[in-house]
């Protein structure tokens, strides 16, 4: 037995395995693509939702990250992490809670799209809050336009609130992970800067400030488009990665970091799959990556080393249960006895990851395993 | 602002809101249809997480459940449960676990489907386990047909081990959650009886003892075929209903019991949709009431009251954001402004509630809200 094999033989399945090298060769190549573009990096951590993920893609950082959560804000606060991005739209019903974090010493940037949610917290009391206008740059998810007279009319609306700070812009390419190649990958990466600092432009016109100008996307932040009028990036998958980025072309399988430790539970030879317990809670109902290979299903198996055992897949989940097959039909049995360890690589690390305790972090350097916990919910 | 509206304005969205009185319903008519079939209610707790919740749905039975999650065991036998039957595939790795829930007063029961999983948990030490047999009755997930030479092997071997205690058969029939009418749903709940009877047959007349015979799934539980020779039935998502249960027949949308609170968070005139605080983690990826109603997407969406909004559903999902569309292009922007609280119908309740912390428990006779805590993950 493998010393990784030994290490994991006692993890009760479904668990999450964190790679602990891979994660740090992940955060060490966005840092230096920051420091190349000429950025700040501000990680994205609703994917990990981790403080020990967090210190480690931070590192060297000016230490500010972005988060998706209330439950995030309070977790990470309470981890040390002061200047955070709250990347949701803000409502009112949410500043509550938000001025009581402030109130604990967190730097809490907001962000919104319209006159009326700017009107709805303008008059909030405490600590001004800083506000970043989102806009929209081509993926039609949320957001202005970078040219249309509501940007103008809600950047004056925020400088003018009392308990409101204009903070800048930000934008999100969420479309760059449907893109077919690099050279679609780099004009959505072209386009969500240029939205960005075409708003950005346009703000300090009227005579407002705007100091940030944030952007960010884990495929578009992974390209060589030059950055200039961007203050800051925001990718949160590229700590892990996953199948859906190594079918973009943005990693290679072997570097994604998480897998899901499973057990083979049973065989059914008549139907031609094994079963795992690891199903829909435990890998997710995404199945991203098979807009690029449909053989992927919800995940590519792999044998307790992480190697992936060829065209082996999670073909279908049932709420505990995943059914493994072969690309051409039946699984390899006899190599899989029931009570064999496997390990499964996620189709979206950011949805599988979510709803476990903690990571099981093997360190192939030190040969240790050792647990981090992270937070989870709303 | 109605009583329910007022009670749910100042919860921080996304947030699980439990109707009490339709959950009671629900509980009510299952135990109805349990005690005119003549057999016992052991409810599948994977679905609520929550002992408040098996404490309603076990009201007036014999106390035992059903669990699918190792982290479940420990929770409902904290909370005073102690018969319960662990409904996925045992593995040895798993067995240290459980036999420290056994040593702590739980009685508990494992399933198996074949020779080597029987082998593997044979020697195990302490307290005999008993053991319930697989059986497939036409879903091929996992089981051991009843007529197969197979039942009889694992039925000899559990019974030849000094660990083990031969307790019965069991089955699922999941391939009813995709029955396209009330015809194909009777003839799978008779599939599933007949299959448990026909294997119990078998196992008694080869001298082996089978006190248990374990059925069950919501859509096969609600129908009106008789189960003699049946001892209990096993369904989990009846306590709190869903879309795909409504649009199988089993329930109507006003029973659902579930629904996820969200907030409006944005509009996009031009895109079509308006966003809510409700994504892909908050409503799951489950999609599976669409086989049946392409318009459903991932939830409709209801005013706070929790009516319909006519055609209105989640038409697309990121982490954190949903995209609320009409059955025929833009949602009613006027009627929705942003800060509009609504809520969500899930596809799959099993799948929506499962990364929750709580459940936010709407009571109209008593005009209370409070919370239920549930446990999570592994």
């Amino acid at each position: 037995m493998t010393s990784s094999a030994h290490l994991l033989s006692a993890l009760t399945t479904p668990a999450i395995i964190l790679d602990r090298q891979r994660l740090e060769a992940n955060c060490k190549r966005m840092a230096q693509r920051a420091a190349q573009a000429g950025v700040q990096l501000r990680p994205h951590l609703k994917t990990a939702k981790c403080a020990d993920v967090a210190r480690i893609a931070t590192a060297g950082q000016f230490g500010g990250i972005t988060v998706s959560t209330i439950a995030e804000l309070a977790y990470f606060l309470d981890a040390g992490f002061r200047d955070m991005t709250y990347a949701v739209g803000i409502v009112p019903s949410k500043m509550p809670a938000i001025e009581r974090l402030i109130a604990q010493g967190a730097r809490i940037t907001v962000v919104l799209d319209s006159l009326k949610a700017a009107e709805d917290i303008a008059g909030h009391g405490g600590t001004p809050v800083p506000v970043l206008i989102e806009i929209d740059c081509g993926g039609h998810r949320a957001g202005v336009a970078a040219e249309s007279e509501a940007l103008i009319a809600i950047a004056e609306r925020i400088d003018a609130a009392p308990g409101l700070t204009l903070q800048g812009v930000l934008t999100h390419a969420g479309h760059s992970y449907h893109a077919a190649d690099e050279a679609t990958r780099r004009q959505i990466a072209m386009a969500e800067r240029d939205a960005a600092v075409r708003a950005a432009q346009r703000i300090r016109a009227a005579g407002l400030p705007c100091e940030t100008v944030s952007i960010g996307s884990t495929p578009t932040a992974l390209t060589d488009v030059p950055l200039d009028g961007v203050t800051e990036i925001r990718p949160g998958v590229y700590v892990f990665f996953d199948l859906s980025q190594a079918r973009l072309g943005v990693c290679s399988v072997d570097d994604i970091a998480v897998s899901v430790l499973a057990t083979v539970i049973g065989h059914h030879r008549e139907a031609g799959h094994l079963l795992v317990d690891a199903g829909a809670l435990a890998l997710s109902k995404d199945i991203s990556a098979n807009e690029h290979d449909p053989h992927i299903g919800y995940g590519l198996v792999c044998d307790i080393e992480g190697r992936p055992i060829d065209g082996l897949h999670v073909a279908e989940v049932h709420q505990e249960h995943g059914f493994v097959r072969g690309a051409d039909g039946a699984p390899p049995f006899d190599r899989l006895p029931v009570g064999t360890q496997v390990r499964i690589l996620p189709n979206h690390a950011c949805m599988t990851v979510a709803p476990y305790r903690e990571y099981n972090v093997l360190d192939a350097a030190s040969e240790t395993l050792s647990q981090w916990s992270k937070t989870y919910g709303w």
